[in-house]
């Protein structure tokens, strides 16, 4: 199984922004980590960080019937980016919105998300692990696909 | 590690309760994962499930200081019991929000959850799994509090 | 058939409180009334009266596919308890809902009930026979429905 | 004890009108069970339909103190007449509403009635039976107040 | 001069009904008082009391050419009868409003006469006597409307 | 086929009331004329004027299966009488609602109708010819209908 | 006797035009019917249709003193045009408003007619016959004013 | 100078409509006064009826780089017409819009005209008169601006 | 493939009028233009253009089963004609809605078109070419649907 | 004098609980000093703390005729439960509501107290030693109608 | 001739997004039809997709002075990039906004262009087609002006 | 003392865009204008401009700890930009928002910033000028908390 994991501006400078929200963990080693839980779920994963909502669209249109799920931290474009919204729809792939902080707890702008709507679950709050529940996620329902589809 | 996995109201009918939404797994095998995913955490896992909110309110008192994690399901009390909010904020543990169902895509009552500004996280809509990721969690970030205390 | 009886908080002290609302029936007397109402439509009937939300969940959850059909009287309850409704949704049997003051005559806060939109009618202010002639109901129903079924 | 049964316009064509929701059983029919109800509580019944506000209304003040007990259903007059809740007021008996479909569950329009406020109780949605418990019940009120002025 | 004096429903049982508010002295006394109001005016006067609406009209009817003047206590009826309103302005004649309770102080529903705008005046609150008081202003603009004819 | 044809109050002193309105032939001639009207249309017709509701609604809920076509004119009932409509629904037979005068030229109370949304169509300002177009109408859809059930 | 018929824009298509509302004879047929109508009712009639609301103004025009009698269906003029509202005023002719279906259970803006305040009256929703009974009617109003100005 | 003065539906008519509100004069009469104010003023002047917003409209076009100035009483095409709006838009000439009653004191919908802000100005509810002062000044800012023109 | 192309008021003054805004085109170009793009999309195209809202109605219902498609530029009555919209609708082509000038761009009465709902789409701004597109895509669908009614 | 206190959800933490809030004075040493306040006042005092809803409102039932005063920190409950108010009515004793620190300055939910309207009085924010001032109050109002029933 | 076609985000997997919509031609055969499209109003273009916004507004600025016209179909950008107006605005070259399908009849979200004000003109609705028309009408208005400026 | 100068889209391009609200000056020119401003204020300056979001979110993101100072004129994307908004709260050093033109009195969506509330101050309307009294504040507090650093 192949998952693309999306993280969204200012996500390649966490362990240096608002630690006390975001904590301590290096973008590279975030990067570490879910490759980690990737192979420990027995997926491929590829991980593609950008602050231009541009990149982002491309890459998750890029990953249509390439990739097997999707796991979306969109970061502020989180809460304005119909473009994004339209990529996921595109690609047409199980997705889950992973959010590091709990977005339910900060600024008002926050707490609406235009991509729900269209993701399977969201995972808000559970730090950098959120990643590697996200991808477990994705890698169960995919295999329960696969064998509902052999039978 | 020792974690209390609190289930509130109509949880311990789950597999016979609206299985379109909740699934159809019992809640003898919903304890059974439960109890998995623990042993795989490396951790000690004790599941309380009540009908009253009062057992549930002393048993997150009880669990002060005995227990390491809080996983927090309120089922209906998660909507309007403010005593179940007074009690998690009382244990002072780091609690996660799980809910099976994705409740921000169901009744408006069941939108707002008045235990969401007191828990680290919210894992909402990925199923049963929610159980097993929320106390993975909480067994990271366990240790790595003890190795910090440890430095 | 088998018929259960729910009494919500304080319906214990019926006799002693606010008679000229309640009237003075004690509620060792409520129960034998009842019991005799149920012996003379030919039901069995078993009553549970709790002061604990909790407690008259599991109540309702044990009843499904054990009895036949449910008489509720909430007390409080009535008018916030979501895991009331949750049970009673559950149970999925015919459900009757009795008031011994007619609550459309009291305060606000009394005049609108979560359980009536899942509940098969209501009897109000009846006083304690109300109970009778919400069993007396089931059994009717009950014995029709048999009878179409054996044809 | 003298019970006097009101029914409204439009009761004397039950079960021919609009069955689903009022039911098969024709007035001949509703009245003989009605009658069969009184007998069995050992009570004289007279009932009285008419379509006319007037009628009934000079009906139930003809009523008072000469009957002991009144069931009402007024049918739509139940939405607007001021002139039944006058003569039900002055008649000053201990009156039962009674409706034959749960008025609660209808039109915008059948869910206010005029006559709740100075009715002792209410019976909604419980079928013609809902009659029988509302004699059953004017005999036992009636009964004990006997005896209360017997000591 | 011939004044039709009309009382709407329940009016027949004053005396009986609700004496805080409507007084002791009985219909038959009332009918006197009225009488005797209607000989010390030099007027003759006919009392016509019903429960109908429908009476009610007709006999306002007829007074048209017949009755040189209509006090009309309306009852409940006033509060929603156009029925009445109709009757009324058909029959073309000064009519005084007359109710003996202040309607304005009372009920809600209460407080709104659809007859007001149609009659030359209301007495309301001044008891039994507001029909004496109707009547001798009837008579004394029918002796003005006179002279000023004989002119 | 059978027409039946309803006055509400004070049509029957028509002729009489308000003639800049509703004309000066009288409630016999109107009679005449629709009887007249019914004669040509090769339809026998009951006229039935009534100053009371109920007589209205019994009259309606009688001449269910025996007449074929209503022609209503309910006086001030059409603007308040849910009895009436009730009664209407019953009968289930194709209705015309008539109003001599322009209903919708006059007050505000007048010109919403309760019983519009359960009648085939409206002859509104008319006249009384209002009720010969009625019942032509209602002859012609009758013969329409029979001849389609021969074919 | 003289009558003008006037049909609005797009009446000339009927037939061919949402058959399930304005039924399937053609305009042609339509006029047939008309002109019978009026023979039968003793009158001239003359029928213009027009798509332009300056022919149909300048048609009505023309129609004073030399017509005695107007039946305007106004098509979709009905709900906006005022010049043909000055021009039926104008005309001085007794007029009757004529819609084949019945506009107040269409669009929204169907539902308002700006030429209903200087009609005679309405006949709405009785299908083409509607055309007969305004013939009709405008002949009577015709000959007894024919015949009260010959007195 | 050469004025063109437009005369909307209905104004062909004048004398003969509503003398209260605009007056006896005929349209002949009406058309002679104005030439003799355009004599006076020393102007040419073209007078054009017509009932139809086309032919207007189209007159109103031809009027362009023909004519010096405008005179518009669009009758009721005022209130709605935004056709006539853009022809008098496209004619580009000094337009006075003409009102023969107060179209402010009228009815509602005569309080808006959608030429208002196309013309110079606007003169209303000062009879026929209106046409002459308007002609007047069209004629004094003809003969200003043409000094200027010299200069 | 026969196209109807519709311009409605003050379209035949184009070239002439607000030439800012329109261009200086004039009508008799305009329809070279038209025509020359209908032989070279192999179109027959039949211009029609009027001020009158009714001459406009009739041509379009003319159309009818004769016509392939429609353009249609209503001029001022895009914003107003229901008349136009009964027609459009009666019509039953395909029909492309064409503006010269982006009515998106100017006064706010221009920015609601009544017709867009019956349309298949828009071009609006694209000057005179606007015709020359809109025949084009009405000659594409054609043929393509041309097509496939062949296989 | 027999005074019960009752202490809601969670105060059986205090000390341990927001000690800002709450001070730091733990439950057991909270007793003591009640119990001290108590025997400097005269009185017996006994001490009920319970996280159940249920049990609380069980036990204020049965300190009816038992006891002669009640003090009551609901906790949480304070700001929902309907079934405390029912018990501390049904209860009939002088009532006093305390709270340790003052409910009015915190968080929204916990401004409204449902069982201020059936207490004697409200003692908020001035910490522990509230307890002290509801007991020494209640002995006070004890003492005093003591005297007078002496009297 | 040069015109830069600007294509937003998303438009680059046409033919694979909701084809229900956007239709089966790939963003290659689209790309050949529009510059076959350019080839045939001998001009030349030069196409740009970008998802990304930057990019975008970057491009629009260098084809200031360089290109000759825009054509803009601005994707999910058309309804918040503030930037591409501003770009778009900066560029001054003659743009026309395409949308493949009619954005006026979809989400509320994409009924509102923050580019139109700016845009020559709309095409909305008319397929792919929409960008051949937008080159034409842009070649054509060039070559127009080119003329004007060498005369 | 370091300090980065961010421009957003479109400033470079200044000096050729809509000069009556942004000026004559170029980019090259403004930016030695800058540069000058700073040495005066002995600062060193970099300036940064781009069209992408993504780029300035990524430059802002490496001014950490490396730059003392920000100014930000962030173009259009001052006005919806989330990332931007996050990107210069994540660079934590002093920001100056500056704004050539007065953002508060141009269109509407160019008065809300979203990041006036992460920046120190505003200086928006005074032109180019703005860059220099934004480098001069930043100097002076930089050198302020120098100051105070080393005492």
């Amino acid at each position: 199984m192949k998952i693309l994991v999306i993280n969204g501006p200012n996500l390649n400078v966490i362990g240096k922004r608002e630690p006390s929200i975001y904590g301590t963990v290096t973008y590279a080693a975030l990067c570490s980590r879910i490759k980690k839980s990737a192979e420990e779920a027995d997926a491929y994963v590829e991980i593609f960080q950008s602050n231009s909502e541009g990149e982002i669209v491309s890459k998750i249109q890029e990953a249509k019937g390439v990739f097997d799920g999707l796991v979306v931290n969109g970061g502020a474009l989180t809460h304005y980016s119909y473009a994004l919204y339209d990529a996921v729809k595109y690609a047409d792939l199980p997705a889950v919105e992973v959010h590091i902080s709990n977005i339910f707890k900060r600024e008002e702008f926050r707490k609406h998300s235009v991509l729900s709507p269209i993701c399977v679950g969201i995972v808000s709050g559970l730090g950098i692990e959120g990643y590697e529940y996200a991808i477990n996620y994705l890698v169960r329902i995919y295999k329960k696909s696969r064998k509902e589809t052999l039978l």
